[in-house]
């Protein structure tokens, strides 16, 4: 649906159109990194605000690029904080070439970005640029309390979830909603869309926890158990530290930070004790019906809707 | 004349008002390098130009504020890139904190000043934020080249004024052309301070290479013959290397990049065997020239052009 030939040859055409030849170091790790095999979501999910609402959603490409851009620099400065070496199977930026060029390359795209923003219709330039900023800011704040929590013993469910809002929900949402306004939308049902995103974003961010821990098919490039291998602080873990009793606390954050040779499977056995699935599938339930009660607010024919409501359940796995 | 306490006042003020508390770990570095004792050059540029068209320069608040953010941005990253450990005699921020800090509360940064930008009256938005993306762009490539001339051999000079041009001049240009637009500027007024801008800088940074080595007041910060030390490609170098004779080429060559203990002497004994302190004043008063005829073809009265006359000599230390 998403991923033939047309749709890849108009990102990437799209893509180079942005960028220049020289200085060739600069821009090379950049094409290297938008051109890698991805399933570019938040692009076709901003395309699809916009098909919403207009005919032709190629209105949306301006912010469409400007969204995953902007992602994709996340992805090359993150890599480096984190210290990864791969990312969808390729070596990482940083580790490709070296932390000077992930730093400049990464600063390079956040620029890169605003300027195919700027390619949007004037009236339309400060609601879009309002909305990207603001986005942009929180992805950051996002960041820093993700590292934030890497140092402190216990994080509040509510913490977390404020978390994956800023980090990964808002981008997604800020891109529905300049969609939604380059197809014509007002700013009410911009607003809708935005909702839509944030509720479908922290869905998905819920679901990529659980798919590192229970996942059958793996995603691209990341390996089963990953998240407790790392000892990052998912959902599970913090709905499994608050349900166990407090006596066994201490020994649950110890194995998690610890580098025991059966670290995931005594990790699990805890999970499993608490019966952390139910509670993470229903929360992550919970925001997918959150995203389409936003949606069923838009004032539009049912069908209209049929797109973005079939990509959005694929997206989470719900192809029944 | 730019260093009262109601300017500092001023700038503080307005950088508090666009930074937030939390999350702290993220901005707390932002402040950290905002508020060091610095010329805030750009700043007040900006504002001046703004006041060439206009009796109240402080409607350039924004664009001066997002200029001034964004090169603080540029000194946090290209810290880390070239592992600087003090600035303004005061640990750089990778050190204060570390690595990490610094690639995030460094592009947070670059949010800021985009964030500042959008405060300029909406009929300007267009015009302003295209000028401060071509200009943000060309500091990335401006700075890649920098990075790239460390390993080739030959550079010529107009690949040197060039990098310079990008990596330096370009920002101040654009924040006195934005200043401009602020103030009441027409495109054609602003367009000439973009070329004011432009040389000043060039001017300016041929200045600062000539004072590493020749300088009697030091900057703060810096030690004396700290590009030599370094090996750093400055016009001192590219001229002396052009200008000595083909067999001595590779001993300068060899010895600029060495650790030999008496390199600084030893270097400035070529720079004055082909006089190249001459040929880059010549070159400094030349661009600071090209300057003032670009300020002269805009068609204001004298006096209103006394106070950014003033201020650039006393930036280029022409006082007299």
């Amino acid at each position: 649906m998403y991923n033939n030939k047309t749709q890849i040859d108009l990102t990437n055409n799209y893509f180079d159109h942005l960028l220049s030849d020289q200085p060739y170091n600069l821009y090379e790790p950049i094409r290297y990194i938008l051109r890698q095999k991805g399933k570019k979501i938040r692009f076709y999910l901003t395309l699809k605000a916009c098909g919403l609402f207009s005919g032709d959603d190629k209105k949306a490409l301006p912010v469409a690029g400007a969204i995953e851009i902007f992602h994709n620099f996340t992805l090359v400065h993150d890599d480096i904080m984190d210290q990864a070496v791969t990312r969808r199977n390729q070596p990482t930026v940083h580790k490709k070439w070296d932390i000077n060029t992930g730093i400049l390359s990464g600063d390079a795209m956040v620029i890169l970005a605003y300027e195919s923003l700027l390619q949007c219709p004037k009236p339309l330039l400060s609601a879009v640029l309002s909305i990207f900023t603001q986005a942009a800011r929180e992805v950051c704040e996002g960041q820093q309390m993700d590292m934030d929590f890497e140092t402190l013993p216990a994080i509040q469910m509510d913490q977390y979830l404020m978390m994956i809002t800023k980090k990964t929900a808002v981008l997604m949402a800020a891109g529905l909603a300049m969609g939604a306004l380059c197809g014509g939308a007002n700013r009410e049902e911009a607003d809708h869309l935005y909702d839509f995103g944030v509720n479908l974003g922290v869905s998905f961010q819920i679901r990529d926890d659980l798919l590192d821990c229970y996942g059958t098919t793996r995603k691209v490039g990341k390996m089963h158990g990953g998240d407790i291998l790392q000892g990052k602080k998912t959902i599970l873990y913090i709905r499994t530290w608050f349900s166990l009793p407090m006596n066994e606390r201490d020994e649950f954050e110890r194995l998690y930070q610890s580098s025991d040779p059966n670290k995931i499977e005594r990790v699990m056995e805890f999970f499993e004790k608490v019966d952390v699935q139910s509670y993470v599938r229903q929360k992550e339930e919970e925001y997918f019906d959150n995203a389409m009660i936003s949606l069923n607010r838009i004032d539009l024919p049912k069908d209209r809707k049929t797109a973005i409501i079939e990509y959005s359940r694929q997206l989470l796995g719900r192809d029944h």
